[in-house]
């Protein structure tokens, strides 16, 4: 067997086996296999696909090149939550305390932003001194003692997602759904939870730019899933619009404490219902409806915000200083009539532009910058209407690139739903 | 313009402009563009294929990459052959010589082995002293005097080639028609010539597999050719079956010698006289039959071998310190039949495992070693019969895989032609 072998088949659109497949993996891992050659094999399976046992196959792979975590020290069933990254959404920050304060346990691993989306990681950074590295004891202590814990990746979990996605990156090589499946699922599998719920975001401002991809990346995860007894819930949400109104990480923070304040966007919290509801009815088994009631009833009486302030004291976090930029100016509108249409992508890069984000992993980010929407899509504006503000630190962003996200018509056209689909 | 929105207009099978080839092209010869980047784009190129207008600007950039070698001071046509990669081939030692015994100037410049397939300049270098590495200066002062001249790649020739052949050998992305067709013709060009006849050839010992291929090749290949005003003629030729009698360096300059000299394989002949119709029907501007005529005369009465001796002379070579090993073993046969196949693609192994050849660009290679096949394709064997004599230094190759080479039968076979088809 050798990588040349292997990537000759892959060219020609044949299946690998599970030992071709251990083999590239494993010899990529130790460093016997070079970057060059993994990435035209990574293109192949690009182009020419992969086939279902593939998928699994590889995810098993990727599972076993690191550490399982074992959280059997933490009693009941264990929550997980994921998105397939989106702009503006700050979900987590809402969604793990609130679903705790409700009884179920939450285990939230967590990453950085990656491209023009934002990660969890980066966005609880902006609150001074929030510990976001937590050892698995650390880790495990915290979900016994609150219920609910979110940390970077930890231990040595799946050392091969992290090397090939870091290579996916700088070779054109993201857009696939059996390796964007296995990415997901073996860190998922790996960090121990046993139900998990992934929203499975769709737009151009997600990777995943349409439903029928979305389906597919949707059923392939619940079929890992089940190979290690997991259940998998997918909800898949729009993001052709940023969600909420806010994007930037300090902003973001912000925001989620007045969703947790039952205030902010209705799109943000029905997400946070519709996503909070499965969690609460997977880690109780219980009916959806009730489940629902409980993150109601949770959400408004202020039970979930105080969730996340015993989460934000256990990680040393000092929720009066939040990171936000003191420099700020408006964007007007220079058109009348509805807007149908914000583009998450447009805005997601403006706000990496004003150094929200990476272009590099080396990157620092500055988390106080950031975008804050006055308008939603589907309201009706004049010539001179704040359309938003930007929070920015060095780096002004010229005035019509950000209007150019803005589309405003005379006939109001129909928003797409925030919802498209719950996949079980 | 970045590498990576090139890399994803490929994946997508869109068609890349010539500014975009351009910048892939610069950037990875200058080391922006790192390998990894590369191989993914070239494994996209490779599946997804390249247009024909993609192609020639492909083989623009390439020629740009280095210098244009400039032949204006040899009086007359310039004609160069090449030959896509066979088991055995010996015809450049031939044809150079016989060709240019007729007045024709002879500028070859040739490459060394790659996988399985011998290169005229190892061939050459079996010879002792003979100098494979002309300056261009005594490349032309050796046509002007002698007609003939046979080098490696001399100068600045395509860098670019140099390092995209270098990288396509070691991720798997070296069948591509497409790119096949400018690494060959950017060389060619660069290389100065007026006509050039390109041996291509078909089957399991060559890199094209089918005619249907090497058609689409010989078409390409001829266009690109007409952008330049180079007439190109393409030969298709089997290599289903080693050509000749002899696989390794010092045995196929003897065999060479053998041909020049009068006797030797029917088949290998019957090639010589094919292709250096051609080159003298070009060159001198004359009818191919009245070509032919001249190529048999020279090749019976021994001006093709005064040629080839004077050659050998003008680039230092001891014509009489022919690189062969002294130790060999035969194999015969333990069935009785016919022999409807020799695998070219296992014996042109079994000769790279003995040493003929390399499997990594650093390895030195054997010269004495190699095959002498002591039977031919449709010839009838009993069981003891010698099939062919092993010549090795070191490693002694396992019978079994020799005789696997064999396909011997009770029903004789009908042999494939040798030449396919002529194309221009």
């Amino acid at each position: 067997m050798t990588i040349l072998d292997i990537i000759d088949k892959k060219r020609l659109k044949q299946e690998l086996t599970f030992e071709e497949i251990k083999y590239v993996v494993d010899n990529f891992v130790n460093g016997n296999i070079p970057d060059y050659q993994m990435s035209a094999l990574l293109m192949a399976m690009v182009i020419n696909g992969m086939t279902e046992k593939e998928t699994i196959d590889l995810t098993k792979v990727m599972i076993d090149s690191g550490d399982i975590i074992d959280l059997s020290s933490i009693s009941g069933i264990k929550v997980d939550k994921h998105s397939t990254g989106g702009v503006g959404d700050k979900t987590t920050l809402i969604l793990a305390p609130l679903v705790a304060s409700c009884g179920v346990k939450v285990v939230k691993m967590s990453g950085r932003g990656l491209g023009h989306t934002g990660g969890t990681i980066d966005k609880l950074e902006a609150i001074k001194g929030f510990k976001v590295n937590l050892s698995v004891n650390e880790f495990i202590k915290q979900v016994n003692d609150i219920g609910v814990a979110i940390t970077s990746q930890t231990g040595n979990l799946v050392p091969a997602d992290k090397k090939i996605y870091a290579l996916r990156d700088v070779t054109g090589t993201v857009s696939s759904i059996p390796l964007i499946a296995t990415s997901i699922m073996s860190k998922k599998i790996a960090s121990g939870a046993d139900k998990i719920v992934i929203d499975v975001k769709v737009g151009n401002g997600a990777l995943i730019k349409t439903i029928e991809e979305a389906r597919i990346l949707a059923n392939l995860m619940i079929k890992i899933g089940k190979q290690y007894g997991k259940d998998v819930v997918c909800v898949l949400s729009d993001m052709n619009q940023p969600l909420g109104q806010t994007i930037g990480n300090g902003l973001e923070v912000v925001e989620a404490i007045h969703v947790l304040r039952v205030k902010g966007s209705i799109k943000l919290r029905e997400l946070v219902i519709t996503l909070g509801s499965i969690m609460v009815s997977l880690g109780k088994q219980i009916a959806l409806e009730e489940a629902k009631k409980e993150i109601m009833t949770n959400l408004i009486n202020g039970q979930a915000y105080q969730k996340f302030m015993e989460m934000v004291k256990a990680q040393n976090g000092d929720i009066d200083k939040i990171n936000i930029s003191f420099k700020s100016y408006s964007v007007k509108s220079k058109q009348e009539g509805y807007i149908n249409g914000i583009d998450a992508l447009g805005i997601g890069e403006i706000v990496r532009k004003l150094g929200g984000g990476r272009f590099h992993k080396e990157d620092e980010i500055n988390y106080g910058v950031g975008i804050l929407l006055e308008k939603s899509v589907g309201e009706y504006v004049k010539q001179g209407d704040k359309l938003l503000t930007v929070y920015y630190d060095e780096k002004r962003i010229d005035e019509q690139e950000i209007l150019n996200c803005f589309m405003i018509e005379k006939e109001r056209k129909e928003e797409k739903p925030l919802i498209y689909e719950i996949i079980e």
